[in-house]
């Protein structure tokens, strides 16, 4: 049982809850609660950490076969946890190796891009609804929030171990490969002349989602196959960029299920 | 000019961000920010207040004719202020007086019903979608977060304006007089038979949508006309609940779009 805040553990895991860096550099990234615990794959599951207390309570429902696993004074796992009032279970957890091929291998892939995308709790969210709506994978500009940190991990509801999702550092290249391949691009723009519900997509389609406060940059706009527009009542001026998506890839995935 | 926190304005507003009993009361929120004082409908806004440097930079691009105002030093607008860094700009505005009547006046009426939702952000950005869906109104059971705490108004960027919103006691005894007048009820739920894009939107719709971790309760649900369900692919439990009403909305506003 580890007893003190200073166990090298301990801080490591610390040191991933706010260290983008380090959890790259691994490959990892930590889950925390039972439900993440329960949903993550096995085999990519490195460490799991108990609290003493959840530890005596749960121990018996828990399988625990060929994992790795350690228990924790509940003073000690309250250090290590990136949440107020922890479980008392997380886990280090092995990314997923991705890559732009995997996504279009898919018969008529569907792929949400997002461009520095800032919001955690968005991300994350995006990131939940993108499985519901069948999308093959994220892509995601170097300059986005990280879909690594603890608190978009929580609000993607396991959606992070079952969503492939990928960091590029040039957008515009993707979209050329994209292209290449058959699949268009599709930019949710203002300027778009045409409805978002009168483009078909039961192609291999990528919607192209920006910024919270700015949208998408001029030049990503531009180097898209087609704009298109969600129409708004009233004043607004935009939809929140997680509805935007949102609302998007639930028309493709509609579209996709009605022939 | 106000130069003390101790100043009874400025312990108003203090007390008018933190409690909604007192909000409640006086039938008035605060809202924040240069673009939520422009959209104030100008015959609802109370009061005006502008810190010191604000009002020294941008008094003369602003309109103030026949408002009341007034200026406080910067350190007392910070502490009068719901934000870490104020923009410099805050108004106390009155609710628009609002039934189920006025709903049910529209012609096909399109009225979202929320139970117990939690999340302030959430409703926040419910009620700016339903603005962008044309919503006629949303309802909210006495159970859900306060339109009007700060950070809600913050998230709905001036929909809490234009969108009609009304507390009830009791969301059975609205479900009757939206059948009774015509109105269907459709509740989002893992139960629906049919998905929700097999049903018809176009005459009196409205959407049940419950709360964040528990969805409706079983009892509303029941009470509702028709319980449809969003289909979900992969290992999904449920959508976010903003996500749900927002693509139900949107559902409704294409098929009223198209006729």
């Amino acid at each position: 049982m580890i007893t003190s805040t200073a166990n090298q553990q301990v801080r490591l895991l610390v040191q991933l809850n706010k260290k983008r860096k380090l959890r790259d550099e691994r490959g990892v990234f930590v889950a925390e609660g039972l439900k993440m615990f329960r949903e993550a794959p096995r085999e990519r599951i490195e460490k799991v950490y108990f609290s003493e207390s959840f530890f005596a309570q749960r121990q018996k429902e828990l399988d625990l076969a060929g994992l790795d696993y350690e228990v924790m004074q509940d003073a000690v796992f309250k250090a290590a946890s990136d949440t107020q009032t922890p479980q008392g279970v997380l886990c280090v957890v092995r990314r997923q190796p991705c890559t732009l091929d995997m996504f279009l291998k898919a018969a008529a892939p569907l792929i949400l891009v997002l461009e520095n995308l800032q919001d955690p709790g968005n991300l994350g969210t995006i990131l939940r609804t993108a499985e519901g709506a069948g999308v093959t994978g994220v892509i995601l500009s170097k300059g986005s929030v990280d879909l690594y940190n603890p608190k978009t991990i929580r609000s993607t509801m396991g959606s992070v171990y079952r969503v492939p999702a990928l960091y590029v550092e040039n957008l515009f290249e993707t979209l050329e490969t994209l292209r290449s391949r058959g699949v268009r691009s599709l930019a949710a723009h203002l300027k778009g002349e045409r409805f978002y519900d009168q483009e078909d997509y039961r192609e291999g389609t990528a919607f192209l989602i920006g910024n919270e406060a700015n949208g998408l940059t001029e030049e990503l706009s531009e180097a898209a196959d087609t704009l298109i527009r969600i129409p708004m009542e009233g004043r607004l001026e935009s939809l929140n960029a997680g509805v935007a998506a949102s609302i998007l890839m639930y028309e493709a995935y509609r579209q996709r299920r009605n022939g």
